[in-house]
This record gives structure tokens, sequence and C-alpha cells, in this order.
């Protein structure tokens, strides 16, 4: 094993950097991991423009990673050197706090993210506390499973807890990173799916990922295409837009419920006569442990849902990180360290 | 049995009026009601003033309703003459509808109100569908059990169904005619109960309700305050004011859900990214069935929750109604016919 | 259309009968329907051979009827002469019982099965009330939806309300009439699906229909040979044997649960210590409504679930019910009147 | 703080026995808890009479403990000295196996039991991991909030959890440590409460206790009392004995579930038809974590639920321990170090 590695860091102010660094020891409880990919989500910009409160530079970014344990620390039973493992945006908890007692790792009031709390996987070896480690299918590809472990499990997670049943109605409302993996796990489990995106350009797509009706929200009224489909049991609001999301409520079918796993600053505006007429409601979900992860490895390989990816080389990280932001990949952007 | 009977009746544009009229012959499922009591409830102006589209007048309002059948139309098996009943808000639906197929009635596309859709408890007589009956315990009062039949259903149904669990904090915003009733629910539920009101003068109150916490929402920012209990696991928002809710919202604890009861033009404005890390959601709540009154009576017998009321003869109906929409009332008006 | 069909009877002692009869007029409430496949089912013996208590003869057997409506009862709304429709084991209800009162119509104390309660779907015509028809989607042959009507329902209704979650470990416990049906809808619905019945010959068919994992009941220990898999989510029990489901608990994982469908005199036996240490539960579903029966076909028309059949000419009921009895279809016997 | 400490320790094939012994040091993520009270449970017998697989001699019993911090291990960041906790039968989890992954810690593959995996609170001190402890509420007194943390735990959880409404009828099967509390429990809730125990000296006490309704075993056939009362929506079976329990199902209402708490060799008796016609279940309910010991604390001070109990000084453990054994003690014996 090398002793040096090359990590893509943010710094105040400027672009990615390339730098060479020493290779860390797992701390007690922690694993070394080999990254073979690392996905760039939209919410890396948390970190290279240093949006997160108490964020300290210089940070390596990269909540996505798909890799193997190269390393032990202290205390770690059941994981082995080898094991091909994933990591994603929930990247450790604290044990102790309230939600931590009642098994909610995700809400934990010192929750860990990768590439934000400690350096991530924009890099040829990272370091993560093995709450964080979610097990790897032998049939997916590193850089499939990358974006699997933030936009997947969001979406994979949202769907199956949501409490639609098997043929209802499901609509995913915004089609691109999360969106694009939303559909083909709303199409797999068995729900009627619809795709709600701006413009036609991606109906065809919609379609080809398993979506049975498509709604061009830029020539429709969302609400009323919904409606017109018997009204939706879930709407899966990937969409960074709560204008977006209120105009799509009035397409909730009686006890519908929008989920919203986008962010944005601009509230949902709820309109109480028909969420009482139709026991409607809003909720949000905030995507999930690597348990949750793991299973999201674990469906996708099973059912055969793959993300579209673009790769690059580690060593192009800064342009790679360009082109995600700049909206036009279809629709993820993984690096890949051994290219 | 008499043949004629006084009614109180809303017309176009006047105050309610006393008039003559037979006692009606019960149709196919449907029966006789002689009423004991009818609790007057804010919605009954929807009747009074004309709000409610397609409302044809003369009609005689109320849906609060405590009485014993009179008479059986033909078709009925279950119900005797002599028994007690009660009819609240849901007063009848098709039966064949897309929600009733499935079993949920309240939301019945053709779904009756009493003195709304027929003629309601403003009278002596009055004549229901067998699905809008209600059995009545033996140790409820008839003007105990009329506000019941609405307020009491809403809040009770809304509070059993909102997957709070016993000890849990549950805070009812606004302690008016349904509030106080659902400050005592909670209370008798097991919850820790929490009651929002304007203004002190109502604390010493809610705590004889059973309410364990007071919050005075003039003098306490309410989403403070409930966050210093803990956060709430419901609020059930019986205030009719989308800006309150707005406001209660950032009161939520972890996996807290607000329930809107009371309806208000303005909607509620719901913040993403507390509603994602929060798991938080808000649901309308549509009030419930014969069935769910039922269960509502026999809970508060059982429990010993009653409404706060003013009594009024039937005869002093276009006074009463007034003094209910006054909102000076302590709680809730009940017309008796026999006083 | 004609005055006169022909019908299959069963009477005391005897093979099935043809019998010339006239074509009932539906009553209020009611359809005529004519049939256009229905399926035999082992409970079809109930009638055969005069088990169901209070049963009157002579009695047209059948319960899994695809048709078209021929003529409209008085009061009937929602459906259309010409319109294709389903009936299937719920064959109506009294619509005001106290389980009818909660919209639980399955539970309804007075249910009418089709060729138990009225004649049922051996015949040209027959009629049923309102509440028991399905719609029929445009893309599923008659004697498809004919099994999805009694053998379909029951396992995707029992599947899709299990609370198990896509991805989960979902067995499938007796792979006939019933388990052929259930294995594709579990593979449909995203779980990880598991056949198990007696012997390997069923294994090759078991994997086309969906399955990821085949136990040989006679070869393997059940219990042990799905605790291998981690440990089952749910069981879904179709087989007709107390003894086999009580061997098949033991591979019940955390949280998992046994849901009977199958009927059989032999208890369950349930061992209390690993029922405590693993949460686990048992539960019997009972079928369900003509909503229910609406969404099986819906789904199955989306997703390409279909029955495997043999079809015989209603002119040949009492062999194909005899092909039905002897346990050697491949898996579900479905009469066509027309042919 | 003293040195040395008095403790009873239970030996192979011998009674308790008193033995002085070093305070112990807290390691890592570990308390010292000074003993201010420690309920006997019938379950102390697995390490008195060596029945639990693996146990070393010598053990202190006791897993009922109400105390007070006296030492903090390090990393420990959430309680402090001189706060009372208590500590129950869930005495500690890995942290990282499967279900602990999952929240789910009282189903951990490595759960400690205090007093079987470690020195338990038959003693003026013990020590205990972080995971283990639970704030105790300032108005319970140690002797009251004891036996709370395994038989009051175990009846709260399960109720709580059992998926019944208020206003439900809810039966506690089996009158004795579980059971008083479980009427007590049940009552607060809002269910109308069922207490079923054999003979009738227990009447007076059930009904003091929160009873509406008393049925004697021996004079009744519970699963027609059970009948004539609507059918249970929940049994909560406390009774060890899976002949009682399998007495009882019978009982069951519509959607009726029986939940076992108590631990029987003999297996509980599933009748399938009458569960799929009543859609029942059968389920097993595994105590509880700190968190929801802490809970049940919460909830038994806001509600006053209390224990019966018998006290006896810490000296004379083995003689409260065989009254406890005897079945006489009216409900629970609690040893006081301080006494």
């Amino acid at each position: 094993m090398p002793k040096m590695q090359a990590v893509q860091v943010a710094k105040a102010g400027g672009p990615l950097e390339r730098v060479e660094r020493d290779i860390p020891e797992p701390p007690e409880r922690h694993v070394l991991i080999k990254v073979q990919a690392c996905g760039i989500c939209h919410s890396d910009s948390l970190t290279k423009e240093g949006l997160w409160p108490g964020l300290q530079y210089p940070r390596v970014p990269g909540h996505e990673i798909a890799g193997v344990v190269e390393k032990l620390g202290a205390g770690i039973e059941d994981w082995q050197v080898g094991q091909r493992v994933g990591v994603g945006w929930h990247g450790g908890h604290c044990g102790h706090c309230e939600s931590c007692r009642r098994g909610d790792f995700v809400l934990c009031k010192s929750a860990l993210v990768p590439g934000i709390s400690y350096d991530g996987g924009y890099a040829q070896y990272m370091v993560a506390p093995q709450e964080a480690l979610a097990r790897m299918p032998d049939d997916l590809a590193d850089v499939d499973a990358a974006p699997l472990l933030c936009a997947g499990i969001t979406t994979f997670n949202a769907l199956r807890r949501s409490g639609a049943l098997a043929g209802d109605v499901v609509a995913i409302l915004g089609i691109g990173g999360l969106g694009h993996l939303g559909v083909q796990y709303a199409h797999k489990m068995g729900f009627v799916t619809v795709a709600i995106a701006r413009g036609n350009d991606k109906a065809p797509l919609a379609r080809q990922l398993g979506a049975h009706h498509y709604i061009d929200s830029e020539a429709q009224n969302v609400a009323e295409a919904l409606q017109a489909l018997g009204g939706a049991r879930v709407i899966l609001a990937t969409a960074t837009s709560g204008k977006a999301m209120s105009a799509a409520i009035g397409g909730l079918g009686v006890n519908g419920k929008l989920i919203m796993v986008g962010v944005s600053e601009e509230p949902v505006e709820v309109p109480i006569t028909q969420f009482i007429m139709g026991r409607n409601s809003v909720q949000g979900w905030p995507s999930g442990t690597a348990a949750d992860s793991q299973d999201t490895l674990a469906f996708s390989a099973l059912s055969g849902v793959k993300p579209m990816i673009e790769e690059y080389p580690l060593s192009r990280a800064a342009e790679a990180y360009e082109r995600m932001m700049s909206g036009k990949a279809r629709f993820r952007v993984v690096l890949v360290p051994g290219k």
C-alpha cells in the first residue's frame, strides 16, 4: 500500500485543487476505504461554496462513495479488508442523543456528512466510521453504485416508506439526478408511475425509465393532468422549487401525500380546504441511514435500477464538478480515481 | 304523535324564522327522529348566510342532533323506535362512488349534510338516512351529546388516528368549540396535553379541562414554547387561521405533524428544510362517519368528556344563533325543542 | 337478446348438470351480466358438495366471473350496458351491519358469495348486485381475468397490505392456483421473492414466474432455508395445511409475519418465545372487496401478471370441475360459455 | 464514597448470598449507579436457577433498577453525577449488528441483560452502559419506579404500539405483576379495559385499577365473555400459559390481535378459519429499550400509574426472592439497599 494519495480539496474562494496527502490511519471504530468511484451531487456546492455553517477548509468533498475496505481501525468486527462498501450522505451519528437512542439516526443532532464534517470521496482514500458503511452487492458496478448512495437512497427510501401500495398512482416531480432514479424505483415497486418535467424532450427518456405517463409542466396544468389520471396517491417532489411543488398539490387524489426531498427556500403553500376534504398531506423526507443505503443498493441490483452517468477521472474533478453544476449532465457525474 | 311541528328555517337574506310544518314520513331506509337537542355550529352560517353552493331555501339548519327514533321507513332492520340516536355533519352517502366503494364514506362525492342537503335539527322532528345514525350511550345527556356530533367527533377522530402514542406531546391550537373538547380528549388518551390560545384568561380553564401546559400565543412565541416542551408530536389546529397554523409549525418535534381541522382561506406555509430535517408533515382531517360519531359518544361517556354548553329553547333559535356567532359563548350553544 | 340460457347446476349428491333456464331480470341496484369466462376454484366444492351451511339446491356455482353488463336494474348510475366487469368471491354486502358501517365490507355479517348465496358464473348469464362489480381493464382477456377475481385478489391484496417494503424477503408457501399468482405479484412489487413447494419439479416454473429463490420443502428444512436468506419479512401461506404453515414459522426474520390465506382445519402452532424475541406475528387475510378486485385486475394488466389456465367450454363443466379438483391442472381451470 | 459494598449473589445450587465487594469503576461509556431500589422479577429465576445459557456464577441478579448516577466513565456527555436513572431488562446492545444498524436495539444479537450478562441491582452499587439508562421523572419514587422498568415497560410499550385506538376494547389476560400495571395503562390510554384472571377475588382490585369489566376465567368462557363485550381489539397476554392464550383467542373481535408478552413453553394454537374470517392476528412483543423505559416512567408519573409493591431491605434478598416466586406477593417485591 502506498503512503501518499491524491485528493481534490475545496478551499476558500477558489476551484477544486489537487493535493498530495498522507493516507490516513483509521481510528477506533473507523475503516480506511480505497475509493473506486465517487458521485458528484448538487449539495457538494455546500462544501465548494462554503455554504455549510462551521465548515472548515481545506475540505475534500464527496458523499457518494463506492470503495473497498483497505484497513480496519480498532474495534471493528463486522467488516473485512477487501470488502466492497458504500458511504452516502449519512456519514455517522453520535449514538446517544435523543434521536439516536430511539434508533432514528438520520435525525441525530450531531450527524456527520462526508465531504462536509470530514474529508469525503474526491480522493483515492478516505476514512469513515463503521456506522456509515453499507454492504455492496457483487453485481453492482462501483460507478453505478456511487450515485445511488445519495440520489438513489433518497428516492428509494421515500418511496418504499410512502404508504403507497402497489398499483397506486405515484408521480415523480422533476426528472433530474434524483427523479430519473425515482421513476425507475416507482416502476419497479409496481406503482402507476407518472413523470413530471418541464418541456417535452424528457418524455421518451421518462418512458424508457419506466414511466407509464408523462406530464409536461410547461404545456399542461400539472394538477389537472394528475386528476385526469385519478389523482396521485403520492407525489415525490425532487424538484428544488417550492413553487413547482405548490403547483402540483392540486393533483393529489384522496388521501394523497406530497413528499418533499428537494430543498427550496420558498415555502410550499398548503390549501387548507382541499387538504381537509381530501385528507391530503405534505411531508418532508430526510434520505436515510447506511442500512437504508444498503437496502437501496440491494434493491437496485435485484431489480436492475441504474443511474445514467458521465464518468470523469479524479484528476479532472474541477471540470466534472462544473459539468454537474451546469445542469447539463445526464444525470449524474461520477469521479473515478483509477481512471 | 302530533301531525305538525315547529321548525326554524333559514331564508334568503333574513333571520331564522319559526314555521309550522307537517311532520314528514320517513322514506325507505330513513328514520324519523324526534329531536331532543341540537347544537349550533359555526358552519351553520353556511346555511344561514347561503354560502354553500346549490343550497335551497327555505332550509332548516342543524347538524349536531341528539334525538329518539320516532318512526322507521321501509327496509330498516338495525334501528328501533324509541332508540336514542345522534346525527352529525356526515349526514349520508351514496354508497357507490369510488370513495364509498372503498369504505371511505366521509369522502363520498355526494355526501349529504343535515341542515344543508336536507332539513336539519333546528326542529322538533327531522328525517335522516340510516347511514347517518349513531347509537347513543345511556349515560350521556342529549344536550351534552349534541355538540359531540360535530365539534367532538372532529377532534376525537383526528386525535385517535393521529399516530401519536400515549405519552407524546400533543398540542391543541385554539381553545373554542372544538379545542375545549380536543384538550379533554387529548388528556383522556394519555397525551402530554398542551393548550394554545390567545391571551391568558383561558389558562385556568384549559388546565381544568386537562391541559398539562398552556401557551399564550399573544405573549409567547408558540414555536419556541413548544420546542421548550420537547417539540410537539401532533398539533391539532382547530383555529380557523392559516396564519396561526403557519406560526405554530416551528413547534413540531421530530416526526411531528400538524393536523388541520379548522378551515381558513389563507394557505398554511410549509418550510421545506425544516420539514425534511425533522420528517415533519401537515395533514387535513375531514371529521368522520356515523360510526366515528358513535365511537366519539361512547368514548365521551366512558371517560367523562363533556362540552361546555349554553342551552336555549328552540323557540329562541335566532337569538341562540347570534350568541354562537358572537364568539362569546362558552363554548357551544344547544337548542332544546322540549324546553 | 335470447330469453333462455344454459347453466350448470349443483344438486344434492350428483354431478354438475346442464339445465335450460330463463335469463333473469336484474332487480333494483343489480345488473345482468353475460358471462364470458368463469374460473373454477377449489372452494366451488363448498357448493358442489353441499358443505356451506344453509346452502340451497339447485345452485349454479362460480365466483370468478368475467363478463359484460347486459342489462341494468333500477337505481344503477355508475355502470353501463356493454361495460366489461368482473365479480369475485365477495359478491355483496348488507351495507348496514357494524363492519359495513366501518367500510370493512369483506367482514360483513351477511356477506354474499356468488355461486353460494345466489347463482354464480357456471352459466351464460347471471345477476349480481352493484357492490360486487369490478371494472375490467381493456387489455386483459376474460379468461385471464377470471381466476384473478379470487386466486388473484387474495394474494395481491394480502401482499400489498402486508407491510413488507420493496426489497424485503417475501416467501410464497405453496405454488398452486394462488401461489403461482402470488409469486408473480411478489416479484412485480419488488420483493426478494421465495417460492416454497413440495418437490423440485416446480422449481423452473417458479423461477420463470419471478421467484429469486426456490425451496423444496421435501428436501430442505423450510425454516432453515429461509433463515439462510436472512429470514422472511412475510410468508404468504397459500398451502391449505396448518402443519406446513407451522413448519415454516421458524423461517420468519425479525418483525416477520406469516399471513394465512389458505384454509385448514389444523391450527397453526405459534412458538411463544420465538415470537417475543423476533416480534413475529401470524395473521389471517380475508381476500377483498370488489374495489380490491378492480385494483387486482388493473395491477395485473399494468404489470403483465397472468394466471396459467386450462380452458373448457361451459358444456363440459363437470369434466372441468373434476380436472380442477384433481390437483393436476396447471393452475386454474376456466369455463368459457362462448366456446 | 465508600470503597466496599454489599451485594447479593446467585451461586450454583444455593440460595442468594450476601457478599462484600469492591465498588467497581465505570469503564468507558459506562456509569456507576448507586442503587436506590431494585425490583424482583420472575425472570430473575433465570439467574438464580442458572437457566440462562452461558450464565457465569457468581452473578448479582436484578434488572429493575432505580438509582442515582454516582460516577461517570470516560466519554459520557449526556448524564450527570447525581442524576436519577433507571435500568431495565434491556441492559445494552452492540450498536453494529443488523438490528442495531436499523435502530431496533431490543433485537440486538448481543443484547445484554443486567443481572444475567453483568452484575445487576441486588446491590448497593452497579455499573451500566450508557445506552441502558433511562431518565427518571422527579415525582416518581424509586420504589415505585423499579418495577416499571420491566413489568411496566413491557405492558406500556406493547399497549401504546398495539394499534388499538382510544375507545377500543382491550383485555389484559392475567392480573399479576405485569397485568396489574397493564390494566392501569390501558385505562389511562382511554381503552375500554377488560381484566381477565382466575377466580373472582381479584375483581374488586381490577376495577380499582381501572378495569371497566372483569372476566373470571374459572367461572366464565373467556372467549364468549369477550364477544359479549363486542370482541377485543387487543388481548394483552401477560399470563405465562400458552393454553390460557389459546382459550382467549376466540374472544378477538374483527381485526383483533393477541399480543404475547408472557413466556410459555406451550405453543399458542391459532384457528385458521377464525383468523381469516376476522382478519385476526397473534404477535409477540419484546419489551423495549431504555428510551421506551424513559417513556414508561414519564407516562406513569404523568398519569399516576403505580405498581403495588412489598418492600424488603437488600439484606433480606433471599427471603424477598422467595416471596416473589411464591406468587403470593401483591404484586411486585422491591429491594431497598438503604433500608
